[in-house]
């Protein structure tokens, strides 16, 4: 049987603090490109992998999320990704096929069928796509502001790590305003300069002294998305949340979101995003590294705002 | 017109830290017992007052809670409380009627008719329960319970500060299971001795380091909610809550609970409370204090666990 060569970015050890790029190390390891007898796993090339800054979580040896398995020192990143079967044993896939879900930082990846792997069947829409707008950080928009948030017309949202430079943001992305946080000595005085009646839904991406200040502006009544707290993510200690006492008095639903609850309405995104892509309704910026030997500095990219726009790797364009 | 004397609780000055009894100071004053021409006040006997940890917030310069008018020094605490009515320029009261609602923290007070006052019909069970289990109190644990937390059969609660001894608790009250959280080191241990499985609902009166131990011990899909946090209410500066990472993965959705919202609902409470009261099938314990005197000492006492039952002033019997 050919075994061929695969390239894998795998952890070195547990991370503390900010992760860099001497904590990844890039390997080449061997694979047999042919599925064990009787098995009924699917063999998948990979096409595109996600930098997503949940995978900053798995990277510490007790995560700030309990119960999700870490990463194991020595082995391969898992993560989302876009892949091609190159053959299947299980009887929903079949050579050819190609499929968005969990796959790992590799050329070649060997995966159980009880991974989370959706078929693309709209493949008029660029398959990088699937990383972003049509996978996980989409469904996870989609869910969060539509199915959490409960937003009502003329309500005022607020999305903290929106990516992107913020005329980018404005001229670009459609958004009403935005800012650079790092250009705000005062959080609390900037969210009340921008939203001066304050906010109804806030989708949290980032924690710590931001989710303060916006305690501080919320209305009544409002909901915050919990999605994610990247600003705690690389400390060995989380800050302290000090202003929950204004959910009392205000009402404030605050939520917490985990994108694979909402997978069984994948659909919903699909017909929802879609026609708008292609209408072009929808404005959607990807920010490319190819090869996975730029995958760590694209990883750690991430954490000091480099990435304009969702950021892929490359591997090969099927 | 006939003026009688009329004893207040005042507050001296806007409080930091702990609540002290010289904090306060009782003051006598005089009232006309006679509304004035044309008023549509209500002119109210007070029976009994309520001691509720809110009124700790009121009593600082900056509230944690904000938008909510703090006492002003110099003037009576005003509060939930029953009342007679004693004369009425308001068509829904008249003379005679027994009322609960916001009132003041003296003798005799003209109130206007916006104010909260619910209508006192079932006078077969103590009227000093319309400052508990069937007032303000009742309503929150009603609505939080049933409204917010949205039990099913099955589920682990956890209650936070529920006043009386752990022996009380457990032989009286008929809950499961109670623990002093003074004499236990480790919070966290604590509940994972208590709740192996986690918790799915918490009702949250405490904030704080509790909730951060509450936080790492809920189950998926838990809700929090979020009815007070009086550990926070004596500080100058709250108490930083770190683990809220865990709403995350565990999707946990934690809610503000303002009771005043669930007013229009009160009969439920009625309907629900006042005949299990009868049969004697809920268990109630009041602290009985007598006379505004020692209203100060029954307020500070709230802050360091003196009471057992519910803390209520008594000024007249009728």
């Amino acid at each position: 049987m050919a075994e061929v060569k695969n390239k894998q970015v795998v952890l070195k050890d547990y991370v503390t603090g900010f992760l860099k790029e001497s904590d990844l190390d890039l390997v080449e390891n061997t694979i047999t490109l042919k599925l064990p007898e009787g098995s009924n796993e699917i063999l998948l090339k990979n096409l595109y992998l996600s930098c997503d800054p949940f995978m900053r979580n798995l990277m510490s040896d007790i995560g700030i999320l309990e119960k999700f398995l870490p990463y194991a020192p020595g082995s391969p990143l898992f993560g989302y990704g876009v892949a091609k079967v190159l053959e299947s044993g299980h009887p929903d896939y079949k050579k050819g096929d190609l499929v968005w879900g969990f796959t790992k930082w590799e050329e070649y990846s060997l995966v159980p069928s009880s991974r989370i792997l959706f078929k693309i069947e709209h493949t008029d829409v660029p398959l990088s796509y699937y990383t972003g707008i049509l996978g996980m950080p989409g469904m996870t928009a989609y869910a969060g502001f539509f199915e959490v948030g409960l937003p009502k017309k003329g309500e005022k949202v607020f999305v903290s790590a929106a990516s992107g430079a913020v005329d980018l943001l404005k001229n670009k992305f459609g958004f009403d305003d935005a800012f650079n946080y790092k250009e705000e000595p005062d959080l609390d005085a900037a969210l009340k300069r921008y939203f001066p009646e304050g906010i109804d839904i806030y989708f949290e991406n980032v924690g710590g002294k931001t989710l303060d200040a916006v305690l501080l502006n919320m209305r009544v009544h409002g909901r915050i998305v919990v999605c994610g707290m990247i600003s705690q993510y690389n400390r060995a200690q989380p800050e302290g949340v000090t202003n929950l006492g204004n959910l009392i008095m205000k009402r404030i639903r605050m939520q917490g979101l985990a994108v694979t609850d909402y997978y069984p309405m994948y659909h919903k995104l699909v017909e929802y995003v879609v026609p708008k892509i292609k209408e072009e309704k929808i404005v959607y910026v990807e920010d490319i590294a190819e090869g996975l030997e730029n995958g760590p500095a694209a990883l750690v990219g991430l954490f000091n705002g480099r990435n304009v726009g969702k950021q892929v790797l490359v591997l090969a364009r099927e």
